[in-house]
């Protein structure tokens, strides 16, 4: 199933300290999220969660992506997914 | 130092098959690269090439960074940041 866009948008409030509130990142380190397939994300997030991401900032995304349930992430990815690519 | 980006491109042809030729992934469970900012796409790739990415579709990225020099890395990130979001 689809995630939801709103609730993915309340459940971003903390990843737009370093994804940006429109998804285009403010630090050269990390990725941009805005446009970005939806499916990659859901398993990238999965992966940083399942520890197995161990690589460049991935610490810090292990830790943010513990407490997210798979709706959450659902949610997360379908919200950046639809956010104009570039940040427009 | 800075990627060379026609180094990239020329580089880029065997990525462009999942990525797209324009940097924009033709299959939902594969990231689009284009805009992405350089130096997460460095340490992204690095950890790739060094297996510290096992989620997802990561088996397949490590077999493709495997023979990447540090040069081709930043060639490739420097290729794929210069690209237009979106896939404009």
């Amino acid at each position: 199933m689809a995630g939801d866009v709103a609730a993915g948008e309340k459940r971003s409030a903390v990843c737009a300290a370093c994804h940006g509130k429109n998804g285009m990142a403010s630090i050269p380190g990390y990725p941009h999220l805005a446009g970005q397939n939806e499916a990659y994300l859901v398993t990238a997030i999965q992966a940083y969660k399942n520890k197995q991401r161990t690589g460049g900032m991935a610490t810090i995304m292990q830790a943010q992506s513990s407490g997210l349930s798979d709706d959450d992430i659902k949610n997360l990815a379908a919200f950046y997914a639809s956010l104009p690519a570039g940040g427009e």
